[in-house]
Parts: C-alpha cells; sequence; structure tokens
C-alpha cells in the first residue's frame, strides 16, 4: 500500500473529505519531496485527490521527486493553490493545527468558501510516519552504523586534551566523510561539569583527564537520521561518578529490554524513572526517557510520562536515561532501537560498558 | 536603548499591555538564550514586566545566557509559565501569528483567563531586528569575509572534475576550520543544466569543463549569517551564456546601486527585473531579489513584489537577481550589503566579473 493510500484511510477514518499537509518533513513521507515549500491534499477516497503544489523554484525538482499527485505550480504563498485545486465536494478539510500558524489559518480561512470546514486535525499523518516500512529501517540501522563508526574514527586518537568543539566537529567531520549528509543535530561533547547541561553546547574548552565526557551524535544519511549518546572517562573517576554511570546504565538496559509491542510510552519511561528515583537521584533526570527517530530526529512516539501511546512493530525509539549533577558531571546513555514484532532490535552497537579513552 | 526597550516602546505603540515571545531566533534577540525551547513576555512598561521561561534542561543555560530578565523554570509545555508568570493588570497580550500554532493558539486561550484579549502581533519584533546595531553588523561583516576567504581556499584546486557535493562539503568544512559553527544554510554547487534550478542540491556528478557553476554559500560566525552567490565559469562559455551572465550582472549592479534609506523593498526589486524583462527573460527571473539577513539567513525586510517597507540605516540585504534557463544553465549573483545613512556598504567583496577557474 503506498504511503498516500495508507493516509487516505486515516482521513476516511476521521470522516475528513480531505487532508492539507504543509509540514515539510510530513510532506517529504507523503510525496518524496524535499524542497523548502510545498503542499499536498490527499482525499479520503483511494482512487481521489492527490494534489501537491510548489512554487517556480522548485517545480523542475518536484518533476523528479513527486510522483502519484498532480502538480500544480503556485505562487511562493502556496495556500492560495488549495483554494484553487480543491475539490467542490469537500466540505470537512483537514489541517495540521500543530504546524499551520494562526496567520496561515486565518489566510486559509479567507481563501476557501465559507461552507468548508477546517478541522483541526494534527498527528494523523504523523502517526502513520511513527511505524517505518523495512526501507525506512534500513536507512536508519545505515545512519547508525555509519554514526558508530565516526565514533571510533574520533576516540582512536583520543579524548583528554581536545577541545569540545574540535572534537564535535571531527566526529562531524568522520560522518560526512563516510557519507552523510549531516549531523542529524547538533553534536554534543560535553566534558565534566559541563555534561550536567543535557544540552550542553561544545565549548573552546580542552577535555581534562579522569573525567566523564557525554557524546551524543547522530547521522543524517539519505534523509534518515540516527541518534546516540555515549558517556565516556578519560581516566578513573571519582566513586560517585563511576557510581552515577553504573546507575544511568542499569535503568538504560532494564527499560530497553521493556521495549516491545504493547506497553505505552510512559510506561517504558517509567522502567527506567524508578530505578534513578529508587537511587534517590529523581530530580537528576528531568527530561524524558526518548522519542522516535526518522526523518526527524525528534518525531513520535513519545516515551515520556506523557507517552499515552502503545508501541508497535516499526516504531524507532531512542532510550536515553540520564543523571545530571549540576557543577559536577552528567552521564547519559542512549540507544536506538526498533520495535519488532516479538520485541526489539537495537541499532546502536558501541559497547555501553564504561569506556576508558585517554 | 537595551533590546527590551526598545521592544517595550513597540508593545506600548500597539496599545498591548505585554507582548508573548516564542520564535526562537526572537527570542535570542530579545534576552540572549540560544536553548530551543523558552519563552518571554514583555510589558509596554520600561521599568515593567520581563520575565523570561525556560525547561530544566536549560535552567542553567538561561542562568549564563539571560539577564534582565527575571528567570523562572516551567514544564516542557512552556506555554504554562504564561498563566503562571502574568500580571494581573494585563487585558491585552500580544502574541506572534505568523509563529504560534492553531494549537499553542488554542491551548494559550484556555490558559490566561477569559477577559484576557490575545491580540494578532506577529512582525513586531522582527522589525526590530531587521535594524542591526553596530555589534551585529561587525558579527555579520565577520561571516561575510570568513565565507570570502573559505571560497577562495576552494577554488585554488579548482571546480572541473570534481562532483558538486564534493565541492559543498569542502566548501563547508573550508568555513568551520576559519571558525564558522555552521554553513548558514546547506550550500548549492549546480553545474550546468543543475544551476537551472534556484535551490538546487549539489550531487555526486563532477563538474563539466566550459560551463557556469552556481555557488551559493554563507558562514554562521557568532550566531549571524552571511550570504553570498557568485557563478563562475569552468571555461570558455557559448554565447547565450556569457550574455545571460553579463545581464544578471547589469541588473545586480543597478539595483545594488539603488540600496540607500528610502526606497520600498519591492521598488529595489523592480530595478533588477526591470533590466531583466526588457532583455526577455523576465519568465526566467522567478524569486524576489533579495531579503534580510541577520540571526536568520532569511528575516526582513523584503526585497521583492511585495516589499512594502522602505529600507533604514542598519538593514543588512541580499541583492540576488537569477536567470534560469531550464535544460540549460542558470545564473544567479548575490551580493550583502548593509544600508547605511546615505546609502550602502558591501559586505561581499569576492569579485562579480566572470571568473574562469580550471
Amino acid at each position: 500500500m503506498s504511503r498516500a493510500d495508507r493516509l487516505a484511510e486515516r482521513v476516511a477514518e476521521r470522516e475528513l473529505d480531505a487532508l492539507l499537509v504543509t509540514e515539510l518533513y510530513n510532506l517529504r513521507w507523503l510525496t518524496g519531496f524535499t524542497g523548502t515549500n510545498g503542499l499536498a491534499l490527499v482525499g479520503a477516497d483511494p482512487d481521489g485527490l492527490r494534489r501537491f503544489a510548489t512554487d517556480f523554484r522548485y517545480v523542475e525538482q518536484a518533476a523528479e521527486e513527486v510522483s502519484g499527485f498532480e502538480r500544480t505550480r503556485a505562487p511562493q504563498e502556496l495556500l492560495e493553490a488549495v483554494r484553487d485545486s480543491l475539490p467542490d465536494d469537500v466540505n470537512r478539510l483537514g489541517f495540521d493545527d500543530a504546524h499551520l500558524t494562526v496567520k496561515q489559518h486565518a489566510c486559509l480561512r479567507a481563501l476557501v468558501p465559507d461552507d468548508v470546514e477546517l478541522v483541526a486535525s494534527g498527528g494523523l499523518l504523523e502517526r502513520e510516519r511513527a511505524i517505518k516500512e523495512p526501507g525506512e529501517l534500513e536507512r536508519i540501522r545505515a545512519a547508525a552504523a555509519l554514526a558508530d563508526d565516526a565514533l571510533r574514527e574520533l576516540l582512536e586518537e583520543g579524548l583528554a586534551g581536545r577541545t569540545e568543539r574540535a572534537l564535535a566537529l571531527a566526529l562531524e567531520d568522520a560522518m560526512r566523510r563516510r557519507g552523510a549528509s549531516a549531523p542529524s543535530f547538533p553534536s554534543i561533547v560535553a566534558a565534566g561539569a559541563h555534561g550536567a547541561l543535557p544540552h550542553a553546547q561544545p565549548r573552546n574548552v580542552p577535555v581534562a583527564t579522569g573525567t566523564l565526557v557525554v557524546i551524543d551524535w547522530g547521522a543524517l544519511l539519505d534523509g534518515y537520521c540516527s541518534d546516540c549518546t555515549r558517556t565516556l572517562a578519560t581516566g578513573e573517576l571519582g566513586g560517585e561518578a563511576r557510581e552515577t554511570y553504573e546507575l544511568v546504565l542499569r535503568a538504560q538496559q532494564a527499560a530497553l529490554e521493556a521495549v516491545a509491542p504493547g506497553p505505552l510510552g510512559r510506561e517504558i519511561d517509567a522502567v527506567a524513572r524508578e530505578i534513578i528515583e529508587e537511587a534517590g537521584h529523581g530530580e537528576r533526570f528531568g527530561h524524558g526517557l526518548g522519542h522516535g527517530v526518522g526523518l526527524e530526529v525528534h518525531e513520535g512516539p513519545r516515551l515520556s510520562r506523557l507517552g499515552e501511546e502503545a508501541l508497535v512493530p516499526g516504531n524507532v525509539v531512542t532510550i536515553e536515561p540520564g543523571v545530571y549533577v549540576p557543577g559536577r558531571f552528567g552521564v547519559r546513555i542512549e540507544d536506538l532501537a526498533v520495535v519488532t514484532g516479538e520485541g526489539h532490535e537495537v541499532f546502536s552497537a558501541f559497547p555501553k560498558e564504561l569506556t576508558f579513552v585517554d
């Protein structure tokens, strides 16, 4: 079944006549279009409306990338294409309320006839995107393997004495040389106390010896992302750092074991959180356990206290508990895994036992 | 005058009691915060409301970056901080309708008291951002100089025979080695017929000899962007390509000459467009002439048919006409310039006469 057909079924289930797709990753998933200005209309009828619009700059690119849709050229303010493309029998038009801005919505409202009801339908397409096809899994697996190789290359020359920024650049360079089009997000290399910032930016500061270094990195390959974190040691550690590492590893492994079809996102999150809370560090694990990964490095499903969806085969998720001790150090360990028919398969291959690197 | 004070004046002029700032570049400009989840409230009174909120992950970072605002920690769904931070005397609360989604707006509406009027106020802060301070001009100038140097390095080893993708990577690598945190956008290297796609993606295809190569690139340095395009030749060209180059150059120079305080964006656009139209290529110049550049590579003011704002000193804009001949070649020439008290100063230094590179 084509992706447009999968989506058409969801459109019909929601009793919409058509869905307007405006968010660019959704549009790419649906149509293959990789430009930065486009939209699509998909009707509920499997043989019905399949319209794609882009502006002057992307007409040739769309001709190469987009098939299965009738293509039209529109002004740069693309919503006008909706007015021109909407069949008369569309009464309930879904739109992405989690993406369309208040201003765009007002513009759309003014463009389509008054008797067309605009129905907030955010998340409809994202739920399809969260279930990866075999070809998508292949790409994510390849991105993860590439990122692992790049980390191994980085570590060959050691960590201590090099600045966080130089390490991040070298890691990103190693990913690009292996064919990644980009890092899937700005790489984090955070040593010592800086590691206590979950989203630290690499500094022009050399990594010390005898400290923990959080490295959170991923590759963008063929449109798909990987995401992984390892916390490495540049020599012998104090007891607290060592114990915290073992705690986070235990929580990570327990949560990973629970990844299978069935449990809700928040139930997987709770597995790791309870272990960290029991050790008295609950306050130091302030973020969710993980998230889906695909065309975007953060997508569905959500593995956090707010994760109300059950895992299903094809979900690709991160499992990344962390404990952050302000002013001292941070530990985060993250794997990327796919939910399979019976359990899961881990894409991240770099060892998780505490690794010492000079 | 601080940026918050500048903004407070605009808030008062619009007869708002306070403005909610949610867009991340706006937030960075206003507060200095470089994380990816935060919001601010600014009251109309110069000594009044100055509140900043972020979640767990960025609390330490905000303490380092944000001054002049009362900081609060909020749940990851930050809008709840608005409810908790909004003084009782706020009746008209501005929000960014060009950024806030329909869903966020509904959430905000449910969180604040019914008697608080939510007023669509998109663009209020962007208009301040479009007028750069001396320190911002210094950063943009430095980013442009860095990008120019990187191009010169790239050209030392020639263009022909190297793939577009290898050239783009080498250019980006040269920018990073010079201190850029990233390219300011994905670099375009597009040879021959591929150059007819205004937003071409670099291919794994070697550049031929005797063809035009469009290179559109920029550096992100210290948070600020540069943006420049040159079209180079890899050997002798046919007459049409040569003539088209001279036409675009003439249009570019004429429009650049017109950059000064006073004219509307669409008037500058028209200078280049008329020259290209007179030569019979109007249909082949399908995009706007240029755009503002700053924290974002595309920001205000707009130099296109839709540009209704007059240029003022401190605006930093691109001037980038192009002519695209489908299946044959494309030419685009782009400078980055600042509007000064009496005219303009060009930041791009690489020559614009047709340059031949092997």
